[in-house]
């Protein structure tokens, strides 16, 4: 199967080639960009005697006639038009911005800040939370490939909120996220000696992955009321953690959360349930597509928190992607998936 | 004045050596440990040449007839004792140690696992959070200087909780610390491969500083309920972070908060309350006694969120424990303590 | 193949996990280590789901009669003794420790400072610097993997010493390592606080390295003067680079002494050469089993600047020690090695 | 004293603030920049409450006329054309780039790539390097404080240089800075990610800091032949390694050069001569104006090994900036500079 990546100096771009250039079944077609003609190694010197292309334009016809996908790696706003170029032409389309993710168009534009892509391909558009809608994703044409933020969060909450345990209005989000997260464009905020030794909050109850969330949140429970949602921005490369705090509408101790955990994951290969007592860590995912999760019932409170974590760049971005693509073209989910994490 | 430090070898015995070197009224008579006879640059070379005093043993009659104050620099458990022997000697005694913070002995001794402190010293012992306990604080022959995420904590809520605003079951702390704060002792956890470019959720809602911050709590409003706290670490060295989601009685704008936050903390030179859409990042207060105050409130949800930060050495530890020494001896509050944070 | 570890809990024993596991020939049989009965994941959580098999008692009968090849992930003494033991029967060894490295015994023992092992092991045992001795290990029954630094460095200089291109009396290397290099023992050292923000030299023209290069070194071009080694820890996890001073017999220009070590390593896939006017960083090759070389002739001075970069826990351990297996067995000299570097 | 700043949105600027906030005889009088009007508090948050002015425009003759001392903490080009507007108005300079450390235009061209400054206010500007040339320093108008590099790297040689004691051929100097030595203007370079985790060598004999060094160095030794000099980033904020590699024209040993690097340093504040077997580490200065230096002669090789670490924005660049207007001023070496280092 032949891909092409339109948006490759991203970070997500470059971590769909380091997936793709070693993956069983999909063979990196193409790669594309507005800086045209410079080779892929210019940018990314790692990919040094492995992957050697030079980026070619961006022609949506000559790529759909050539390739059986395409992954848009492009920033919000972009990927919306690429989205609708490609849209009724005879390839699979996966978009790894939030262009496609919200179906109303007026909340897109109130958080995002510009115009939403065409209705046409939002209505196309299938949400790529692979665990959660696989029969979806494997009959989509057009893939939104979910955010970092709402992948580690929604993983968190589905067990409880498709049972329609959650108390609807005590739902609070703390994340932290590693500088990858941020993307690859030079900004202060994103200096090495600005965010070194340091822990900064940001886009506090703004960021626009809120609504995200909330909508498939509330697919699965319409009475869920809107959440609390910090983002934090920490000193590491890589990692997410969604530590999140819910009440029950009936206590459960954590044992048998964990047993509903598990069950609800059971035959998904990338959500790990930890034992009573264990929490995961985001080193222990570095590198792999998997989201690992732990949690406790408190006593005294009877409030419960939910731990999960992801590699941003993988189950939170290009892992997902190649996990829906798995999934879009009838093969196993975690083939080309199968990354141990690096540690330490 | 003469102050003796019990100590000094862990962090915050360290950080009591930086300021004191360089204080205005206080001069180091004398550092005492099990270590006798070390030179404090064998362990601190950074010292070497600033202060080359040789560690002497732990007598405390001999301390109490030399010196006029004692720093407690030393572990849960072992400070209890030494608060003890001083107890009646004319002395001044701060302890920086969980030994003296908590009234009730059977609460302590649940939460710290060992025996608690004799009922005489505990008695006696005065909280220092010296924002919101001045005038006891000038009076006190025993002090028992707050924890780090108390401080922060604390900080963070008096000005709601004292006035009655919160809504005595919505409090979730969501609390970030550098590594400094888990101590000098090794452990797996705290080495560098370990932690470094990793997240880790620690104690979940088992956190010994938890009854201690309640204890506060209660003084300031007895309705409010057990509240939910959790602590991570993250790879800094120094700086904490609360992350602190309340509810309001009534609901009130961030512009009324933080005037409502600018006029309790008037007057009070280490506490900075941050105009509304600003928060405090832990790197603007790194090597200050600092303690940096952010808001937001959410109509969305009708949740408040505070960011506090301090360096956990200087205002949750050793600055913070001069600053309660300057209050003890009748000293301006920030005398030797006025440390411009050390950015970047 | 099978393939037992003796001393999985360290660093390098855990890599040959990441490894092993997904290798296309070679099956992790069982795992050794003085904590029996320990599931590997209590000490690496990383790998829950992926490989918990518990750690087996260490009986060399038994692991010869059951296993193919036994690697050797056990600290310098241990290793040499269980060398020894495995010596003549039937089953390939690979030490990843010092204590095969050296010819000489007396050698040994005045620069590791214990006893060395027996000169049957040590006449038998290969060694394994896979670029430069390939006709020997494929021939191997008992290998000793090279150090991290010695990699580095010798790959680095490999080319000129080889062609008698070196003045004998200038090699100078200013190594730079990150912290999994120092082990996982626990340290004052290796902990968090004190090596964040820090970078610290160690054993200078002390280190145990050094006369494994010197013998190699020797091996190229007998005349060849004793080197000046120095050792630094910086503060990531992983990741060594040598920065090396030589001095040539005959002045060349960049590009030629480029060309001679791509003409050098050619069809080794391992090694990649940078163009003149390029040098690699330690990112770009974490996480895989490269190094990466550039280097800069200098008018001004007449020296040769050459940088080589590796991920220490691969091409400097566990990587190197599959190429090693996969030469011993007859496979493709890269099977189940083709990571690309994780990056960032 | 009243002191101008010019440049304060630079790192350089930003910690000249920081150390004359707290300064017994300076006072900040005006901070300027070309982004006039805009408060120092909105780059640097850290200040609030501390340092609230707003810049004002660069107008010499104000400035000349209000203050007594004058800091350029702008970049190279600009510092030249300001200190030539300066010159010779009755204020004190000190100008922090590199724009008149060099004394020959034709070499400053070639190394900055730009046009160098007025030949009168070369010849008037006094090189800072304080602790070799205190008495110049005393009468200097216009002072020209030297490079974060080369003050490590020339206080490491000095007493070596200047007692004719080197062979002339040998000199490698193998640096390592910090990220805030890379200024605080964006690039791909000095991005968070891309530097975390990372170590970096570049400019290879290229630095610009290299004629400066040379220069001082022929002044203490005209036979000096040109050095050998690599820089290298490495993930931390502030900081500065030199390991120097030198031969000396007569074998010394370790103990007899500590005793000549003492002898030369008494009376010097801020040089810290490490004993024989001890290294000084880059944390063990931060936050301070020390130099620490350690050294060990090599048996083996005949080699000398010298280990020079500094704060660069402090000794570095700011600090040296005020111990020098010090000593413009007739006031003690280090008032206002005894920062004890923020350790850890």
């Amino acid at each position: 199967m032949k891909a092409a990546i339109i948006g490759v100096t991203g970070y997500g771009g470059g971590e769909l080639i380091r997936i793709l250039t070693d993956h069983p079944v999909f063979r990196i077609h193409s790669v594309h960009s507005s800086r045209e003609g410079m080779p892929v190694t210019e940018e990314y010197p790692h990919l040094y005697t492995i992957f050697e292309d030079s980026l070619e334009k961006i022609d949506s016809d000559k790529i759909a006639a050539e390739a059986d996908i395409v992954f848009l790696a492009t920033p919000s706003g972009v990927s919306g038009r690429l989205a609708e170029a490609f849209s009724g032409k005879p390839i699979k389309v996966i978009d790894l911005s939030g262009d496609l993710r919200l179906n109303d168009p007026g909340e897109y534009e109130s958080w995002y800040g510009h115009k939403a892509a065409g209705s046409n391909v939002l209505e196309k558009a299938v949400y790529g939370l692979s665990e959660w809608n696989r029969e979806n994703i494997r009959k989509a044409e057009i893939l939104s490939n979910p955010g970092c933020y709402p992948t580690a969060t929604l993983l968190g909450l589905g067990p409880l909120a498709d049972n329609g345990l959650l108390e609807p209005a005590g739902i609070i989000v703390d994340a932290k996220s590693g500088l990858s997260g941020a993307g690859k464009s030079l900004s202060k905020a994103t200096s090495f000696t600005e965010m070194n030794e340091n822990l900064k909050i940001y886009k506090v109850n703004e960021h626009q992955h809120i609504p995200e969330i909330q909508q498939q949140l509330a697919r699965w429970d319409k009475h869920i009321r809107p959440i609390t949602f910090s983002t934090h921005l920490i000193p590491v490369s890589r990692g997410i953690m969604a530590t999140i705090y819910v009440q029950l509408k009936e206590e459960m101790d954590t044992e048998s959360l964990v047993d509903l955990y598990k069950e609800t994951y059971a035959g998904h290969h990338f959500v790990r349930i930890r034992p009573a007592g264990k929490y995961p860590a985001i080193k222990e995912v570095c590198g792999s597509n998997f989201c690992d999760i732990g949690m406790h019932a408190d006593r005294r409170t009877g409030r419960l928190t939910i731990v999960s974590v992801i590699d941003n760049l993988m189950k939170g971005a290009a892992g997902q992607a190649v996990q829906n693509a798995n999934l879009m073209f009838g093969l196993e989910e975690n083939a080309g998936l199968n990354y141990v994490p690096v540690y330490p």
